[in-house]
């Protein structure tokens, strides 16, 4: 077989979830179907690696110094929404009910992973939260054991700074029926009910 | 979010089996872990799509004009083996117990997706197996309905000019239990017993 198709299966195997099997899928289905599709994906892969970078202000990605939404100013100040990722952060703008600014720690405390503190950027955040401006803190990480352990740590480290900091409301999903919601669920609903 | 970010998530999404939501970790993953994986992936992606082509007689994938099987003249060339795809050859090969020439389909035949006989080389396979020197063909595509269809159709193609064709035996698996069979394969292996 060809050396730079072998080269090609292995390059993709780098993909998260990507076993041996699938990467030779892939190859083959780009190779013999769509080679357009794998110039195209060669370029955005290239241009994606050397372009993006962190946002100087709130670390989601970015191609410029600041994103879109750190370089809005009309937006409140007094609000900061800590979340996971880019992905989480693009969720809760898609509900247009959030008008503040972020933080994204570009995941989550896991120790076992060798994933610390300062791998997650907490300094910057204490930095970027403490900037006089912002009051509240929302931690929307996720409600994982580490997401919840992240959340945890991010309150311990604000709240002494005279921040305000809290956390999404847990409760039933919308549209959702009570037989089928968990029981952890269930019980933070009731224990939060208005 | 980033032009080029997005633009990586789109290409993403042209491989086989990826939808928005893998296209969004591979990429995250890519940007925030491995950005020496993208770069190396969207090389091997221009190389092979630039540098992968056809082998003129086996029609597998190859960068020179003819791939490694088919430049050995130490092999049988008495038999032709047809598979559907190159990892279908692969998988033969790493038996080591056959020692003939390859025909790569680089599909099956399947009227519904527009696939009939030029788009899988029948013409040339039938141009390949009268070289004169091949005698036996044999008929590895899958025991697929799909398979099965292009295996008959081979038959039907080149039987007409006096060659042999064979497909490979049907029957119980290597190490696997009858009662764990299917009722098609028992019967098969019944039928064709030894």
């Amino acid at each position: 077989m060809a050396g730079s198709l072998d080269a090609l299966i292995d390059a993709l195997r780098r993909l998260p979830g990507v076993g041996v099997k699938s990467a030779q899928r892939m190859a083959y289905h780009l190779l013999q179907h769509d080679r357009s599709g794998a110039v195209l994906l060669g370029r955005a892969l290239q241009q994606a690696a050397t372009g993006v970078q962190h946002c100087s202000r709130c670390h989601t990605f970015t191609e410029g110094e600041l994103c879109g939404v750190c370089a809005d100013t009309s937006r409140d100040a007094r609000l900061l929404c800590v979340v996971e990722t880019p992905a989480d952060q693009a969720a809760l703008e898609r509900t247009g009910s959030f008008r503040g600014y972020y933080y994204v720690l570009m995941g989550r405390l896991s120790p076992l992973d060798g994933v610390g503190p300062r791998e997650i950027g907490l300094p910057g955040l204490a930095e970027r939260a403490t900037d006089g401006r912002v009051e509240e803190v929302i931690v929307a990480t996720n409600f994982t054991a580490e997401g919840e352990a992240t959340a945890h740590v991010i309150g311990e480290m604000l709240r002494p700074r005279g921040l305000q900091v809290t956390r999404l409301a847990r409760g039933v999903p919308v549209g959702s029926e009570l037989e089928y919601v968990d029981l952890g669920t269930i019980a933070h609903a009731l224990a939060d009910r208005r």
